[in-house]
């Protein structure tokens, strides 16, 4: 699959989305909620707007799937699925580790990703099978070679319910000697996927994610070595989500799958 | 009291503790284990090294307790606390809202504080009745009229024992409709603090901190119009830590104060 002119009209609508948040950054914000009372600004939707001209200018006949405003073409075989801000808080408390999310899906299936945040310039491409850069240059996953030795990542313990927080505590505590000093980052949504992408980071463990959080991710995290699964260790796709949302497992060595599923258990 | 040129010193520490932490960040790091288990870098002990050398130097009468070297000149009136990096965990996973503290103490109490992030190049200093700066430009807290709109951050749930915790979450459902969609951000570590003096976040909610992790925070919290203080709402000064660490709170907005204690007890 040739996705050479997907990857530049990707980076396209990264550009526009970033030209509005970028100047939008700690300024006065008036967060509004949405009907399932998570928070949005105007600049979520503004820079949704920017990424959907392009593509209804230049993909017509493609269809949209945004956060912010719904679907369009919704029977087409190639989707582009918009996150514009995803951590929103962190972009409302000033935290540049939000990002804009985009994602190319082929019949059910996310085939090309950007990560891209905007206030530090940084940038991550991945396509399956074709690879992940990071501000143009190839990046892979790190090795792990043991859950104890592993960092872990998740965005908030508030996502999880108690069924899910009792499993994401036995991953936390099989990551470290105890729970308060494994090397456990919380806060960063779509980030920790890049830095994982990048090596930095061995494991993402998320629920709930709406098929916009996921569906970029997926081909960053596995284009650049990782993995990405639900809870079950089975693949992401457009029907992952279901009603609840889709409980989420990355990991930068596929080898220890295997162990944070027995570790859930 | 006159600190411009304690100012002065501790801007040329902050310089020299990131000019050994830049070409570090995102390289290859082999986290050791402290006595206590916390995750500690070559960098976070090169870092401090290279503040303790000006002020050995250029303040030799003074007190200095650090994090990774301890105390020297312990009867001094005048002490700088230093910790070269806070939040090493998000340091070693390659996320820029870590930073160096720096405080000078003047008979237990703290008056000047820095913090200084330096990746991003973001510098705040405070100093008790004489304002707080964002790279040299004055910065002041902002108002907050209630607690359900007040924007709250924590770096970790791992920090809190089961009863910290219990008070935590009656904070958190304080500031959300509900715990999932409160707007409350994870991770962050001093950075979140930044944040608070220069506006952002309207609430910090801590525990178990030591005197390096809150003595710079209180400066820059307070000179930008915040108050600082433990869990009871008693001033935060060096024996607040106590056995057990110090619980600290934040506020951007000091009137806000008895509506926080209150909902925590």
């Amino acid at each position: 699959m040739d996705l050479s002119q997907d990857i530049i009209i990707a980076g396209r609508l990264a550009d526009a989305a970033g030209a509005v948040i970028r100047p939008a950054f700690r300024k006065e914000v008036a967060p509004e909620r949405k009907a399932d009372s998570s928070p949005v600004t105007e600049t979520d939707r503004a820079a949704e707007a920017a990424m959907r001209a392009i593509l209804e200018s230049e993909r017509s006949t493609d269809g949209i799937v945004g956060e912010e405003y719904g679907t369009r073409n919704e029977s087409a075989g190639r989707q582009w699925v918009l996150d514009p801000i995803d951590g929103t808080v962190s972009f409302i408390a000033g935290r540049p580790i939000f990002g804009t999310l985009i994602a190319l899906m082929q019949d059910g299936w996310p085939v090309l990703g950007v990560i891209d945040q905007p206030i530090s310039g940084e940038r991550w491409v991945g396509q399956i099978g074709g690879g992940t850069t990071f501000n143009g240059k190839p990046v892979s996953t790190a090795p792990c070679r043991a859950l104890d030795q592993a960092k872990l990542a998740t965005s908030s313990p508030h996502y999880f319910d108690a069924e899910q927080a009792d499993a994401y505590m036995k991953v936390a505590g099989a990551v470290g000697r105890n729970e308060r000093q494994g090397m456990i980052v919380y806060g960063g949504d779509c980030y920790n996927y890049g830095l994982l992408a990048s090596g930095h980071i061995d494991i993402v463990c998320e629920a709930g994610l709406q098929i916009y959080d996921y569906a970029a991710l997926v081909p960053v995290v596995e284009g650049a070595g990782g993995t990405m699964s639900d809870w079950q260790g089975n693949p992401l796709d457009a029907g992952s989500a279901g009603d609840k949302g889709a409980d989420v497992l990355a990991l930068g060595d596929p080898a220890r799958l295997d162990d944070v599923l027995e570790a859930m258990g």
